[in-house]
Order: C-alpha cells, then sequence, then structure tokens
C-alpha cells in the first residue's frame, strides 16, 4: 500500500508511491548522444577572455594567469542595483520596489567541468565566494532574503552550460521562509531542541537513507522526499545561518557536495538539477531554533496538476533506494 | 524599474520583471508541426470501444449509442482504494496509510478534441461530473481533502494525448490549503470580508487584468500573477465549496471555461497547462472566509532554482498585458 509521510521542516504531505515506484535506475538520463564539452568557447560570456561579455566584475577570486572564480551583476538581472526600498501599501495591495542584488558566480575558468568534475579546491573557493557574496548582500539595508542557487541543465532553468551560480538578495523575506522558522520556533518551544538536529540524528541513526558523510557534513535523502534523489546537505553543528560556517567546515563542505553531485553525475547520467542554500538570514544567526543547509532537487519528473491544485506530492521513487543507489555509485 | 508584487490569498510575493518582460506573442509555442488528432485510436484506452483498457468504471454519463462522460479509477492509482486510514506516530515521524480515491474523468469519446474545442453543453456535462465524483469522494470518512485536476500537453505532466482529468482524494489536509483557510480567516476576522470576494471586486473595479466576464462567473489573471497567463475562474457569489455551486452557475462556468481556455489555446497555440478546482473541503460549505475558484495555470516556463530556493517567483511578463492579449483573442 502506498505511504503518506510527513515532512515535519516543511509540514509538506508526500504520498510515496511503493509499489508503483520506479527503480533507481529508471532515472538514468537517456541521452541521444554522449555530450563532451570543450574546455573553452570562444562566444561564451563566462569564458576566460570574454568578460567584455558580462557586466563589469564585483569580486574576482585571482589565479597567476587570470582567475579562478568571477562574480559579475547578472546581465538579465531580476532586481534593480539602484534604487531605494519602498513599500506601498493600498487597500489589500502591498508593492514592494524591486530593489536588491542579482550576481552570478561563475564557478571555473573550464567550461567543459561541471561541480562534480572539479578539484576539490575549486569548489572550496566557489563556496567561500558563496560567503563573501551571502555577507556583502546581507549587509545592504534593502536586503531581507539571500538564496544562492544553482540551475544545472535545461529541466533546471539554465540554457548556458559554462556552469555558474546566481545569488538574488530581495527586499521582502518569503512567507515559506517564515512559515519554516515558525514551525521551528514551535518546534524548539515545545520540546526544547532544533527539529533540523533531530532530523539529523534520526536519519544517522537509522542510516537508510545516508548517502555520503563527511566530517562536518551529511548528505541524505529525506524520509517524506518530494521528489526522486532530491537530498539534503546538513551540518552537524548546530548553525541557523550559513554565515557561521568555519573555514575548516567549508573545506568538507566542498568535498562532500563534489562527491554527493559525483553520485548524480556518475549514477544517473548527469541529470539536471537544481541546488540551493536554504538559511536563515545573518540577524538569526546564533538561534537556536533553525539550521541551514543544502538542498539538491534533480529534474528528473514534472510538477502536474495534481501538485500544483493541492500542495501536495507523488514520490514515484522510495528515499531508501535512492540512498541506497547513491551510496553504491563510487566517486573518488 | 521591477516590482515585488504581494499575493493577499497566498502570502506569496512574486517578481514583477516589468523591464525584461516578455510580450505576450513570445508565449506563443513554437511548434515542429502544427498536429492535428484522430478522433479515434485503436490503441488508446479512453477511446470508445477499448473500455476493457481501463479498471471498471465507476461513473459513466451514458449516450443514445455509448456514453458522453466516463469515471474510471486510475489504472497507476497514487492511492489505494481497499484499506482502512490509520496514522502513525512515533516520535517526529507522522505516516498515514496511503488510502484514498484516485479516478480519471474522460471528458469526451472523440480523441481529437480539448475543452476549448468542445461544445459548451459537453463541458457542463464534465463539471457536472466533477460534482459527482467530488460528492461522493467526500462522502468517504478517509478522506479530508479532494483535488479535481487537469493535465494538459507534456509540460504539464501527462502523455496522454486524449483529454481528460483527474481526482484526487486524499486522506490529509496539505498544509498549505490550512496556511490559506488560515489566512483567509484572519482577514475576515480583521476586515469583516471574505477576502477572495474582495480581490474579485477589487478587480472587476480596475478591469485591466479580466480576461472573460459571464454571468456567475470571472476568469481574470491575479495581480500577483505566479507565471504567465495564469489566472482564477472565480464565483461572483460567495462560495466556500464547489458543492455549493448550482445547475444555473455549472453552466455558466462551462461557457466561461471553455472561452478562457479557448483564448488560450487559439491565442497561444494551444500551449500545455494544468488546472484545477481549489476549494474548500465539503464541512466547510457555508463558511463566510473561503472562497472556491478555479486556477489555470499555463506551463510556458520552467520553475529554477531561484524559486525552488526561495519559494519566490520571477514573472517574466505583465499580468496586464496577459490579460489585455487574451480580451483580444475572439472565441465563440
Amino acid at each position: 500500500m502506498p505511504e503518506l509521510r510527513h515532512n515535519v521542516l516543511t509540514r509538506e504531505w508526500v504520498i510515496i508511491a511503493t509499489e508503483r515506484a520506479k527503480r533507481p535506475e529508471d532515472f538514468i538520463k537517456k541521452r541521444k548522444e554522449k555530450k563532451t564539452l570543450p574546455a573553452y568557447v570562444a562566444t561564451c560570456p563566462f569564458c576566460p577572455g570574454n568578460e567584455n561579455l558580462t557586466p563589469p566584475e564585483t569580486y574576482v577570486v585571482p589565479d597567476t594567469s587570470s582567475w579562478r572564480v568571477r562574480v559579475t551583476p547578472n546581465k538579465f538581472a531580476a532586481l534593480s542595483y539602484q534604487g531605494e526600498r519602498r513599500r506601498a501599501i493600498q487597500g489589500i495591495r502591498r508593492t514592494v520596489t524591486g530593489v536588491g542584488i542579482h550576481e552570478v558566480i561563475i564557478e571555473t575558468p573550464d567550461h567543459s567541468k561541471t561541480t562534480a568534475l572539479l578539484a576539490d579546491a575549486q569548489v572550496e573557493t566557489v563556496l567561500q565566494t558563496y560567503l563573501n557574496r551571502f555577507l556583502f548582500a546581507s549587509r545592504d539595508p534593502r536586503v531581507e532574503q539571500v538564496t544562492i542557487f544553482k540551475n544545472h541543465g535545461e529541466a533546471a532553468g539554465t540554457s548556458l552550460e559554462h556552469t555558474h551560480s546566481q545569488m538574488i538578495a530581495a527586499p521582502v523575506i518569503t512567507a515559506q521562509l517564515r512559515d519554516r522558522l515558525i514551525n521551528a520556533l514551535g518546534h524548539f518551544d515545545e520540546f526544547g531542541e532544533c527539529i533540523f538536529c533531530r532530523v539529523l540524528d534520526q536519519e544517522l541513526k537509522e542510516s537508510t537513507r545516508i548517502v555520503h558523510e563527511s566530517e562536518h557534513f551529511v548528505a541524505f535523502v529525506q524520509y517524506a522526499a518530494l521528489s526522486p534523489f532530491s537530498m539534503l546537505i546538513m551540518p552537524r553543528r548546530h548553525m541557523a545561518c550559513f554565515s557561521e560556517i568555519t573555514d575548516a567546515e567549508a573545506a568538507d563542505l566542498a568535498r562532500n557536495l563534489r562527491r554527493t553531485l559525483g553520485k548524480l553525475y556518475h549514477g544517473l547520467d548527469d541529470p539536471d538539477f537544481n541546488y540551493s542554500v536554504r538559511t536563515a538570514p545573518t540577524e538569526y544567526a546564533g538561534v537556536k531554533y533553525y539550521h541551514w543547509y543544502v538542498s539538491i532537487i534533480p529534474r528528473l519528473t514534472k510538477l502536474a496538476g495534481f501538485e500544483l491544485g493541492s500542495g501536495m506530492f507523488i514520490n514515484v521513487s522510495l528515499p531508501e533506494e535512492n540512498a541506497s543507489f547513491l551510496r553504491g555509485v563510487k566517486v573518488d
């Protein structure tokens, strides 16, 4: 019989289609041909030498010859860098000027490499760059919520193949984040514990949904994962905000992230995916009830009318089988 | 400058990308070739004569020769018809047995017709069938939330081209619906009015986002629409639950729905879309603070990492332009 599982972090229900579940192998991307990317593409705005195709950089990690990581404003920014944050309230209408920061983080000069194929040190530099831009954006008094995210592949919403991430710093906090903060606060008040720490503790005890453990982070498929192979990488140490990460933890997260994405890359033949850093804003650093993490969502299935019309999800795979499959994919 | 708009019904924020917005014409589906479907396909489980390819029907609207609308259990049901609803609570885990009802509503015997191409009377029969199945499912003591929805086209999650809808009656109420009920209740307590009635009233006054008005229903693009051309069709009369609809209203909704979908079909060249009936459960019939409606979501853009990672949306079109464009599409 199918089973409904409750996600305690988000209060969402998911139907785990236990009986008609697909096997992990069924999600391996069927490619027309194996695509190998060149290291340099003359028309790519993210390749070294083509810097004039993007707005001037806002941050760069230099290399002996050029750069290792480069950050520029998004040429097609969703929010305006210039202007004041102003809120208009008229009757039931609430409008805020679309000001904020929208940057692109070019993760490597090498056009041919995605995260799974980079060196650990390079991924670490990317994460340190995230931290730099996160702190920069958080200092902007117009900004309430900073989202760092990556779109990999067409189904994940990108057409640019040169590996990159983005940051959008928005002038409002979303109802979704507010609801999750309140949910976590309610759990803390009732049980005297961080709900995220509790979830991680239980996952480690049960161990069936663990994908990859490293010194400071644990990658796992959630008990109530909404979609096939979606995973969290959670810090073992309690931290509400991404800004609290130490250098040692960032280095460890780089190793963990690269291996976890490597398991997807090699196990499912480079599926399209999104990841994002889900964190409380910096002003929440130190609170006992919230806990930041990285959320990875492979884009293997489509949202349909049921999900859009109800807020409930159907997962056509078993979280335990997803994790077992990925544990079995060897990465260096 | 871009503008952030607040959706008062869902508390979601959307970035309306006013400056880099695409024109309505940019969303017209680029087809390889215009596809005309045959009226009958020998292998289609939903075509007349092939009834043995589906589970036995649970409801049928007969016609002189065979049937006008036919309902069967979904062959690949997400929930089990058999079994008791049982909830298991162990520590932080909440699990409910996956029992409920999952049916397919075959909207016409004619393989070649989508809703926009059907006769008004046929769409009315479909809506009366929705009502029958909604009431049937709502009487099942295991059921808490009934979702009626349609997936049209591959991007909307269907591979079967014979036009059909589905109903999933689930044994839990979702956090999303609960949050919207609470949000509406809060507005009622504070302002003494239904927030949906207020939104509809304001849309009618401003008129710039209205797509199609009929005697009992109004189709409009929301002020804070999350995606291009997404629309609500809302009853003018205050009703919390779909079960409260009268026969006259159902007939009018059929005409409105067919014309509104016709505007999408002819204006954007048959885009993929989902629609769903968003309603309070039957036990809420008569409450003053909630209001049911039909939500139509054309699948013209992809959710990417920002939306998945923040709960905020970017709409790359202007609701007012969407509505103006659709008003200009003539349908009979």
